[in-house]
């Protein structure tokens, strides 16, 4: 089977555009199939604060009401999809900017209103996803970069976590492609010691994944990120790779980088 | 060989959403191969305004500083672009957003500095326009449509003009597809008469396009658009059209719609 990594980024690569820059060169040196999927960082909340739309955040979310959608959509899908095609163009890489709307290959369902109203955030429809039709763009010579953008079929765009966009495509795709989904966060990897960088974990199972939350190693904002991790290891995933973006390139040097997840160490 | 329709809209379909949601369904309903070009509108002055960056225009054109490069890129690139995809998937017409970085489909150098400098404007490198990659993908199912952005192939987006763009992907694919080129403005076609919006002249050329000239029919704001129609077409494409988007089912039903510009009447 074809290999694909699936790469998301978040605010701490795109924020910085040394960091960005590398990181593509890193991303487009990789072989085999790459998609890349990518949050918004700091301008989305600097571009609604200069337009005196109020930024909302629960729980790290964004609430996104009629006027923050319309940042999104400008910042998520063309200032920085945009600039992260050109730039991968002028490395050779043959870059398409895409939003789940493009191609229909992502839908999602507007968050039904409970306790809180996240406003324009859309839930994934999981069996939505078409691995198909992005299979056949990356055949075609072309590398996926998904912004943080769905829509629910109906003409709405909406809002929608990078994370979990980066984890439902890894799924839809696993069918056709040995898929590693690859997390770049501010961190080397998983740390046995928070305040030693270089305590990574190189490799968790389940087994070791539920020792170390015995022990307290793994704990607080660490656990959705790596529950979600197995959910989809479940689901046909090969790996998940947390790491940090620096060191991407240990990669095509075939180093250890960061810390995998699998089925089986 | 198949047709191919390529049709640019401008901001008299943009900034009015009845207009613009008329329009699309009567896009979706066209048969074969189809094209959508959009421009600006007026939400990237109003943002400019918003933001107090100064909008200059020289003989309509806009004058691209590197802020007014991030409005654009946002406005076209992201919110307009992903919202008429997203309304177009809705009318089951699978759209896929495009500037001409994606993909590398279209090439263009920033304008030199002469008398004025236009700044991040781009004109489009003709030759590089990749009608063998958008055939592929209209071959496979998508509907490109094309917002006013280029690259340089080094990393930079470009503002271009999209009627430019429109032109360049017409002459660019009339090798493969049968190739018409639709312009939709505020009047129903070329008018003998301007005050009479009924006195639509319904097929122009060259021959008959002198005779309008010296007759003073056609004159100046309407020449660089026939001149630049006549040019496409002398470069392969089978006909330019120019009319009224609100008119546009008329295609459907085969009545006659706007001007057609063409080698032979």
């Amino acid at each position: 089977m074809k290999t694909l990594n699936i790469i998301k980024i978040g605010g701490n690569v795109i924020d910085n555009s040394e960091n960005l820059y590398h990181f593509l060169k890193d991303f487009t040196a990789l072989s085999g199939y790459k998609i890349l999927v990518h949050g918004g960082g700091k301008v989305a909340t600097q571009l609604a604060e200069t337009l005196g739309i109020e930024t909302k955040l629960v729980d790290g979310r964004r609430i996104t009401d009629i006027e923050t959608l319309r940042v999104v959509t400008m910042v998520y899908g063309g200032l920085i999809n945009k600039n992260i095609v050109a730039q991968l163009q002028h490395f050779g890489n043959n870059a398409i900017g895409l939003t789940g709307a493009d191609g229909n290959f992502i839908r999602a369902t507007k968050r039904p209103v409970a306790a809180i109203d996240y406003g324009f955030v859309g839930d994934i429809d999981e069996k939505s996803v078409d691995g198909e039709g992005i299979g056949k763009l990356m055949e075609a010579g072309f590398t996926p970069v998904f912004s943080a953008l769905t829509h629910d079929g109906e003409g709405q765009l909406l809002n929608t976590n990078a994370d979990t966009i980066a984890s439902a495509l890894a799924v839809a795709l696993s069918g056709m492609f040995e898929t590693t989904l690859i997390y770049c966060f501010e961190k080397k990897g998983v740390l046995i010691d928070i305040n030693d960088d270089d305590s990574i974990i190189r490799d968790i199972d389940p087994v070791r994944y539920e020792e170390l939350k015995k022990k307290q190693i793994i704990h607080s904002g660490m656990l959705p990120k790596l529950d979600n991790a197995f959910t989809a290891i479940a689901c046909g995933v090969k790996a998940v790779v947390i790491g940090r973006s620096d060191d991407l390139g240990e990669l095509k040097q075939s180093k250890p980088f960061g810390t995998r997840l699998s089925k089986n160490i």
